[in-house]
């Protein structure tokens, strides 16, 4: 993490000033809306492959380009506006002296005010790296962004819930909501299943939703990816169902999922399993059961699959969020 | 319920013979896919008005006239088709004698089977109406059902949840995403919420999404509509909320949902309240909390706006579902 800045290191300051007050505004706003570090401004994007080392420069273009440059208006400092660049200084010093007046820990407020004058941002790319860095050059077709740390590789929080759901068949997009609802709540994989009432799902759309998920992946700012499988057959599922210790079936009589939930557990990865429309056979129930799913209920509604998948998902992510909360309290 | 059929009734059921044997099929995989009548396989129409006494008869048209004739090929028995009529006869006879030397209750698995024969379906008014009809009559424009039962009436069950959510300014289908999700998941009503970062709902789109209720009302078969209420202002939510005695609000830094709800309750009814892109500002998460409304967490993911709602809403309704079947257990 960067210094934080103090008077003492004033010249350093004026090597780097800060941005015009509407870029600042601007990263200033870009606040995630519901997440760990909502506390931070810094904006994320996406780049497959991150230098590992302070200094090195990596190249975003594309996709990630335009909402950088075109969306958010981010860009380098811009040293030839002179009247902005001392009303910038000026207002700078105002709310340092502020902070420190207010603050307990004077450090941490003037670095949180200088990481928005200095257009820093995260750089992630899916497999656990995260970085932050700071943009040196736009041109037409990318921007260089030079890394301020070392790159940290942040590990896989809680559960990892894989899910097998028979989507196959699903139409009018319904397919596209379930794969970036899973995605948003923290899958970390989906496969689709085939089964005797879902027994395809075309090979086009695998690559589609390959690619929606990760749009979705991008929008979420999800540290990690979520994976989409190949397609499996039904009769293959109970070989990965006895190997997990937290398998559950949704299955329309069975009890309740929360009554069934144990209060909390040591495991790291689970997977839940739902039907297609028209259900599950009776004999693909069994042999599901026999390999140690437990059949869990999802209240009294009529559920389409999309919704029973993100119905089931979301109630397992918020009930293994609440015991480990309860574990690292208990600690 | 119209009373089993059994050998002695021979002549009433040569006044209505079985139908043919593909309409037979039809109906059976007429199945709901998940719901607590699962065991039923009548297909069910909504009708905005319904009679309230066995023997009369209520006109079906439009949409629903529709997909009971062109989608289900549901009709009169034809009794024109001698061959099949026999042929019906014969098959019915054989499946009763099975029935009775396999089933615990014969009377109970004939009655199936002439549910099945006799075109049975069931009417609903989304007031909580439900009843057994019969085709008697179908035309150009639209078809006859004569009532088997007086009508009934169901009293909802469980805790009534009620939703307040900021999302007039979704775009791209999202919002109706998320009015066909609170219906599915059986939400008492919807309001859109006014809030400084969402001030406002165009008036086109509450009429849009009206249809939509309906719409998802007749998909999903619920006994009661689900009612879409008028924008309310945010200053105007705080009196609500203090007149309820289960407000919760999804808040990014709370505690997650499943470590606050309580292990049961009488309360009838609940609201929940979920923020615009961009969340609550603080003073109006100030002055819900001091109206007694209770922030949630939805896990460590970054959620969209219609993603927190149906994950909230579904958290709470499986957890007040849970509560119910666990009281009456133990009573």
């Amino acid at each position: 993490m960067p210094p934080p800045a103090t008077f003492s290191s004033f010249s350093a300051l004026m090597r780097r000033p800060p941005p015009p007050t509407r870029r600042l505004l601007l990263v200033a706003a870009a606040r995630p809306h519901s997440t760990n570090e909502a506390s931070r401004a810094r904006p994320r994007f996406h780049s497959p492959s991150l230098p590992s080392s302070k200094g090195e420069v990596v190249r975003i273009q594309g996709d990630e380009f335009w909402h950088m440059t075109r969306v958010l208006r981010l860009g380098i400092n811009d040293r030839s506006r002179c009247f902005h660049f001392f009303l910038s200084w000026i207002a700078f010093f105002l709310v340092e002296f502020l902070c420190a007046s207010v603050c307990i820990t004077e450090g941490e407020c003037s670095h949180h005010w200088i990481q928005a004058y200095c257009q820093w941002i995260e750089l992630f790319d899916g497999a656990g790296g995260l970085v932050e860095g700071s943009i040196q050059k736009v041109d037409k077709n990318g921007s260089d962004v030079e890394l301020l740390e070392n790159a940290r590789l942040i590990a896989p929080q809680g559960i990892q819930w894989h899910v097998f759901a028979a989507f196959g068949t699903l139409k009018g997009g319904r397919a596209d909501w379930l794969i970036e609802k899973c995605t948003e709540l923290g899958a970390s994989s989906v496969t689709p299943l085939l089964t005797e009432r879902c027994h395809t799902i075309a090979e086009n759309r695998v690559d589609r939703l390959q690619r929606l998920v990760l749009a979705a992946v991008k929008q979420c700012q999800r540290v990690h990816d979520m994976s989409l499988k190949p397609p499996i057959q039904i009769n293959d599922l109970p070989l990965v169902v006895a190997q997990s210790k937290l398998a559950f079936l949704a299955s329309a009589e069975a009890p309740p999922v929360l009554s069934v939930l144990p209060k909390s557990t040591d495991e790291e990865s689970g997977l839940l399993i739902v039907g297609p429309e028209g259900d599950f056979t009776e004999e693909e129930v069994n042999i599901l059961k026999a390999a140690g799913a437990v059949p869990v209920g999802l209240g009294p509604c009529r559920l389409r699959v999309e919704t029973a998948t993100i119905s089931l998902l979301s109630a397992l992510m918020l009930w293994s969020d609440a015991s480990r909360q309860e574990t690292q309290r208990s600690r």
